[in-house]
């Protein structure tokens, strides 16, 4: 049998078709949303309308913003000689939020993946590449994930610009700050030592 | 500075008042709403709103329905001389689930807790009493949580019910079926101790 009313198990289907919310979740979530004040709710629901309506890319960057040019693309203070390339906005959020890149940035909007049939035309490769041509940047540093599609994504990106004799570089990978190295996979504590520095 | 552009940020800040939702979540959340194709998120948005606006008590056991009554309350084959008292709509759906109860429910829409004040006069307690007016009713079942507030409640309606003559139960505390005794606390323990019975 049905175990809610209708209007109720259609926001507990909807809720529960995104990302990390399970059924449980969604039941918990859609319950709240119920009991919330109607104004709050009218604001959520207006909320979410707006984002998705008004936020679009930055086109020199293709972060998703709801400017023509995004903030750090249009601040004049940013060193626009060097670029990071990361696979989406929130790998942006996570390098501004460290408050010491002082680069500008390029979002590819994915990596590719032959197993996922992601080629390099579904990624802002191109766009990336079309950057290059007026001699302004001096170094593409990739930032791409530390996964088997981030590290395809690199190499192919490297391939890519090193024909055009701007500097390319790859972000370090080895044991995070912090981290014990008895809870480190093998690979990262093999990363680690190859990577080594003098000190 | 602003990680985002202002309408993502909005977006994350409401999102992230929801219940179990944190700030990475709501980020995560935001960006696949603003990556959804726009009808999803129209839809997303109705839904939510029509959940708000369709969504009232059951005029007998508060239950949140979009009916009157609700299809439990509604239905002439559950036995109406049995009211199983809950704190919540989740947990009479949890019970429902079941498909083996065959009474009615009673929702209360909270618990007795005089640490958030939360007073008898707070909860659906008084439309409890009234249903058990016209002697249909033989036996309140209580099924508030296990909780301080949960078991405070349950004695506060013990005590007031008792003295009308109608018969009041408790579901019964102990270990959960499939549970590790070594993984379960020691107050639980002892409560399945205490309610043993022959086999």
């Amino acid at each position: 049998m049905e175990m809610y009313s209708g209007p109720i198990n259609k926001l507990i289907e909807e809720l529960s078709t995104l990302p990390g919310i399970g059924e449980k979740s969604a039941g918990r979530l859609a319950f709240h949303l119920i009991n919330m004040p109607r104004a709050k709710v009218e604001r959520l629901a207006t909320t979410i309308m707006e984002a998705k309506d008004k936020v679009t890319y930055c086109s020199e960057c293709y972060t998703l913003t709801d400017a023509s040019v995004c903030p750090v693309c249009s601040n004049a203070k940013r060193d626009h000689s060097v670029i990071m390339v990361v696979e989406n906005s929130r790998d942006l959020a996570a390098y501004e939020k460290t408050g010491k890149y002082e680069g500008v940035y390029h979002v590819l909007h994915g990596a590719i993946s032959p197993m996922l049939g992601i080629g390099p035309g579904d990624i802002k490769l191109k766009e990336l590449i079309s950057r290059l041509q007026d001699d302004v940047v001096k170094e593409v540093i990739i930032a791409t994930n530390s996964s088997l599609e981030g590290e395809t994504t690199a190499m192919y990106i490297s391939k890519l610009i090193k024909p055009t004799g701007v500097k390319v570089t790859r972000i370090a990978s080895g044991v995070p700050v912090g981290g014990d190295l008895e809870c480190i996979d093998e690979v990262t504590l093999l990363r680690a030592l190859e990577g080594r520095v003098e000190i």
